[in-house]
């Protein structure tokens, strides 16, 4: 007998968050819905913070309301969630209670599971969150940020696993946003955790494809005892997105292992998305190769053209290579935080706030709240001149206490806040959603009624061979040839005055 | 100690062909090769059927000055080629000398090794060609063709590794050209090779990256014993090109396996082929991610793309799905071929037929001959009542003897035919283009003086920032404002009148 190896399906939230800036409308995702349910995945991860924001920001969605469609049209699944601990799908610290709210709300409105993690690995982060899940009597997943420095090591992430299972966590995850793991390391890991904690503890495997290397850790940490791996179906796969569902199904045939996926259904939900994707060229990443630099500068990929565009801004392109150097200098600084979100953007921005004012003249005000303590303590000392810099910039205290202790309750406040605003519905639902971006609410609310956009255009019709000038017809009467560049390409085009 | 993971690195040949159309100029590979050779490579494959093709069908190219240049541009590494045993490089059977004529003069202008594979998987078509190449004083690779089907097995599969070595081949090649080959079937593969024939035979395995578990497949063959894995330089890799090479590198790192190349070198080659990529758009493979309904189906990609643009051209378009249907049945009737150039081919076409007209209403001249035997001999025993067709049809004998023994010696003939032709130069060399592609190198004789011809064109420039119509700038003295709609999409351009 095969052992069943449960997966993840990230098709509804990272894959597009990974692939397409998190553009998907419901609308899209919709007709999936019957063949994901019925496919056989343990979950089905549809909901976190960029999703969220997407939403109310982009797609004037209610993500509430997206939620309860998917428990509507997916009653056999798990939904599963991303929420990053304290920040829930904020920036900012908020106050205990209003942790416990969202994750009462969320699991009201048909959350399963919640996959729970601090960017700085701070366990003190999550604790509240994962008790409120506890209490909600849904899944709590403790989260392992995976990085690579001098100071993680495979001991240190097993012992982050018995404190997050020490908190009631019904599940570890391993969690690689930049595709760092390597097949070996993740078989020690996955090992080192079976063997110290029980082998009867789940353990989730979360990667990225972008260096090429992680559908070998995932057969490394199925090997070593992984329970469920996240993957996306092929057509919205690879490139700085996920390992494709199907290559998964197909990759343990013979080997012991067996996802137990309709294959059927997985090849429908593929030719699906593939009518989807083109729709979206506009929003496409780039980036549909491997990319192994990662390994070498630590800076994911997402990281690096957010700093890119930064230095354009400035026009100070030229000086990426400076910065790119300047990143490990500042995450040392720093203490080694993981770089996943906010701590990336962090990190990444002051790394060019250094080359471009020099290093330190200037810090960022979240820099600062980094060193000072504000974001939770990091594996490292940080630098003790730095923090001096930060103490003086901000004349804020250095702190060492779980940074929400220092927050009074604000429920009452955000709520009466929310409840003032033109269009909110003076629902927990909204009060929540204006707490976690209260400037793209506000507009949302106002905006709500209108009913949801979809960004999705038809895709190209086949480009029809551009005639070339001397062979074209005549144009019509009224036209007129014109050189044009438009997107820094050079046309010869025929157009006709707008009206 | 790590042991030492051997690579072919397939830039040259195998990656361009499966991913640009073969199109790439010598030109643009020329500034790549100093690094490859310093790399630490074990071999660098660069020759094979459809480049040569290419050389004198697209490009103006004389093949054998590529070798020679290749040869005095990387002295410190091997170069490998692709030879098609009794065929060649090109579609039909050779008379022994021919071959042996072809082999001498490959050694001669500086290739070193000789992966030597026959599309049936019959050893007597592989037999010559292995003779000649260890005359040379070469190395001679053995290829097994990997597929799958009812009658193919790994015991199979060993038993024929036995025989190429007994032919004294000095090692073995697993080419797996439609990435059919799973996991744990590479790993039973190598492992049953190195227990049967002896854990001192070299084994290679070539995949391609098009199902997405071929990575995973290398991973399980170096733990198997396998001395020599190919892989592509990650700019030109994955789709149905190749694993990336620097994913490899860094896939092993921890594991007890190191390929030992330098990282430095593999980035310079990298970043340099980034840059050639985008000047060869128009060629480049559509397929972006991966394919796993080849497993199902056991269509390789290059051969759907050439069924679809065959039932085009019939305006049938529609019936692709029943030619799927069809040409497993094909298959069966042929004795389960390896699809692999020219079997796939030939198979694939039959089944066009068989849906366009009747079921065998019209053989092609070339299955006729596949079901006469004059291919050779395949595993399963093919269609008696097809075999009686094609007699029939053709009025040729059903043969079982070596193809190649019922060829008179054609050395003189094709030297005489060659050196009458306007621009031959008189060398053996011509004479062998001249074999191998008769019509393609009569035109390619008469041009050569001109010079090679480079197909890359300038790449699109970066697209620049889409700017609202509202926000915009008020347009320059001279120009206006116009809707147009230019390949399916709707602009509102600014545009300035021709000069």
């Amino acid at each position: 007998m095969a052992k069943t190896i449960d997966v993840t399906e990230l098709i509804l939230r990272d894959a597009h968050q990974s692939l397409m800036a998190t553009r998907m409308a419901m609308e899209d995702m919709i007709p999936a819905c019957a063949d994901l349910d019925q496919a056989g995945y343990w979950s089905v991860e549809c909901w976190g913070g960029a999703t969220f924001d997407a939403c109310i920001r982009f797609l004037n969605e209610d993500p509430w309301e997206r939620l309860r469609t998917f428990r509507k049209l997916m009653p056999h699944t798990r939904l599963q969630m991303l929420l990053r601990g304290q920040n829930l799908l904020g920036y900012r610290h908020y106050e205990d209670t209003v942790v416990d709210r969202f994750v009462e709300k969320a699991a009201e409105n048909g959350m399963d599971v919640f996959r729970v993690f601090d960017a700085l690995n701070d366990i003190r982060n999550v604790r509240r969150s994962i008790e409120a899940v506890r209490r909600a009597g849904k899944h709590a997943q403790g989260t392992i940020c995976y990085t690579v420095s001098p100071l993680h090591t495979v001991e240190g992430f097993i012992e982050m696993a018995e404190r997050l299972l020490d908190l009631g966590c019904d599940s570890i995850c391993i969690k690689d946003m930049a595709a760092l793991l390597k097949p070996h390391a993740a078989y020690e890991l996955v090992k080192g955790i079976k063997d110290t904690c029980g082998s009867d503890v789940r353990v989730h495997v979360h990667v990225h494809a972008t260096t090429g290397v992680t559908m070998v850790s995932l057969m490394k940490a199925i090997e070593a005892g992984a329970d469920c791996v996240d993957t996306a179906i092929s057509s919205l796969s690879l490139g700085p997105g996920h390992n494709p569902t199907e290559s998964l199904v197909e990759m343990l045939e013979g080997t012991g292992f067996d996802t137990k996926l309709d294959k059927a259904r997985l090849l429908k939900i593929k030719d699906y998305f593939n009518t989807v994707r083109p729709r979206y060229k506009e929003f496409l990443s780039n980036i549909i190769g491997v990319e192994t630099e990662i390994f070498a500068s630590q800076i994911p990929g997402g990281m690096l053209s957010n700093m890119e565009s930064q230095l354009k801004q400035q026009k100070a392109a030229d000086r990426l290579k400076e910065v790119l150097l300047e990143v490990p200098n500042v995450r040392k600084d720093a203490g080694y935080p993981p770089l996943v979100t906010p701590s990336s953007q962090i990190v990444g921005t002051q790394a060019v706030f250094n080359v471009m004012m020099g290093r330190y003249k200037v810090l960022t005000g979240e820099f600062a709240d980094l060193m000072l303590g504000y974001y939770g303590e990091t594996i490292a000392r940080r630098d003790r001149h730095v923090i001096e810099l930060a103490n003086k910039q901000t004349g804020k205290p250095i702190i060492d206490c779980r940074p929400a202790d220092l927050l009074k309750p604000e429920w009452q406040e955000l709520r009466t806040a929310a409840l003032a605003l033109n269009g909110c519905n003076g629902s927990d639902e909204d009060v929540l959603t204006y707490a976690m971006f209260p400037q793209v609410a506000t507009k949302f609310f106002t905006t709500r009624a209108e009913g949801a956009k979809n960004l999705g255009k038809q895709p190209d019709a086949q480009p029809a061979p551009v005639p070339h000038p001397a062979a074209s017809a005549k144009p019509a009467a009224g036209s007129m040839i014109y050189d044009v560049k438009f997107n820094g390409h050079e046309h010869r085009v025929t157009v006709t005055p707008a009206a």
